[in-house]
């Protein structure tokens, strides 16, 4: 069994519409690869008690957690103190991490001042193991299976990408598309739904597509009103590529033109 | 006390990282306006004892409930049943449902076939009152204070359109932004946290931004890396709009040039 992951996005600016979020694709694919897929996402407010609560209950039902937010130094940033105290343990300044902060400040032209609002971000739970990147001093950090990073998505690509060679990974999920242009999922459902019991460990998926102008990989073009497309994906790519042969022999059978691949945008 | 929602993102292709969720800020923002904020956002897998049990847990602890995804024809699609199985009801076909999707799919040219597969779209809880709208005779449904919706973007919001005017509202929340070019968030943090002590009421966020040649509104532009966007929101517009006056008078003592809106991509 693979482990799996949940991601906890913390910040009101996602939750009111403001930001959009670009970090769960990113996690979901990278996770993806790593074989940890991601089992659930939850977007949560800058909340003390709520942060606390969630990550107490998803560190049990998960092998890994994932924050992304609320770890720089204004007053809306509590996500650090709240794994503290949701671990029960003590939130310090990290002697290391306040040392290299203040020797990359220094360095700067002009200096910047170490004062009390950036020293929080080298505050971090007892125990925790720093996550450092080439984008920032500023870390993020691992407390137990618990994994702290920025929400600005370049920096969290860069610590998730410090912190995922120390992941324990599974069996990386693999996937493949059929596409089929101005066909009806109602049509299809019966039999796809067949192709989905004979491979039970499989996830096949069916998702309709709506463009002005669908173009498909092969030259198939100009079909208003899009298609579908039939995703296979699990760990066994004998069975997703199987599947995907039935789900293609089923769309010819039809009259469709199955296309593998993704269509172009 | 405004009400608050939940939304649920159901289906396997988010959790994925195939499909990048385009309902979130939609939603967010609309029932911002609406004066019902969201409180939190779940994506969870198209998985029976998943869906019924986060339904029950959600729909107790918000006003409101959304839903997107899980409602088509095909097996992956189990939202509905789920949905009635969490209400302890039967899921049944809604007859007039049925009739307005036959009369529909006879009217097309060539006719669609109201086959096993289409029926499960006019299957609904018991007691569930549809939700109909332009884009589709298949309908979404509020169930209780779950409301049940397609995850196609374009039906979603066409859905949730025919909905709004149905919902019990509260006072709109309002916002204001300023922002402030070459600003580092280390720098106003003590500022901005006694500006938020002074309005505990309102929520006041600290969002750095980078762009490779960030613009703002007011012609100024280039400044590369970006800068800080200070967001007050709440339900006091009054409020909302001394604390932003505090805000730009923070930045003008510091020597940044606060800038109010939003700067352009």
């Amino acid at each position: 069994m693979n482990p799996i992951a949940c991601l906890l996005i913390i910040g009101n600016e996602v939750l009111s519409g403001r930001t959009r979020d670009a970090n769960l694709q990113f996690l979901a694919t990278r996770l993806g690869e790593l074989g940890i897929p991601m089992r659930e996402v939850r977007v949560i407010p800058d909340v003390e008690e709520t942060i606390v609560a969630t990550v107490n209950e998803v560190r049990r039902k998960f092998d890994h957690v994932f924050t992304t937010g609320g770890i720089g130094p204004t007053h809306d940033d509590i996500t650090s103190e709240c794994v503290a105290k949701a671990f029960g343990v003590p939130w310090a300044v990290h002697e290391e991490t306040r040392a290299l902060m203040a020797a990359d400040y220094a360095r700067r032209d002009p200096p910047i001042e170490m004062n009390a609002a950036r020293l929080r971000m080298a505050t971090l739970p007892l125990g925790a193991v720093p996550i450092r990147c080439a984008m920032t001093t500023a870390p993020g950090f691992s407390m137990g299976n618990v994994h702290v990073m920025a929400g600005v998505p370049r920096i969290m690509q860069s610590m998730f990408e410090a912190l995922a060679p120390s992941l324990q990974g599974g069996v990386p999920v693999v996937s493949r598309a059929v596409h089929a242009i101005g066909v009806f999922e109602g049509n299809i459902a019966e039999g796809l739904e067949a192709i989905q019991k004979r491979y039970p460990a499989l996830d096949i998926g069916s998702y309709p597509f709506y463009r002005q102008n669908a173009a498909a990989p092969g030259g198939v073009t100009g079909f208003p009103g899009g298609g579908v497309a039939l995703v296979s994906k699990g760990v066994s790519l004998p069975d997703v590529e199987a599947a995907t042969a039935e789900i293609t022999a089923m769309l010819a059978g039809m009259g469709a033109t199955p296309i593998q691949g993704e269509p172009a945008a």
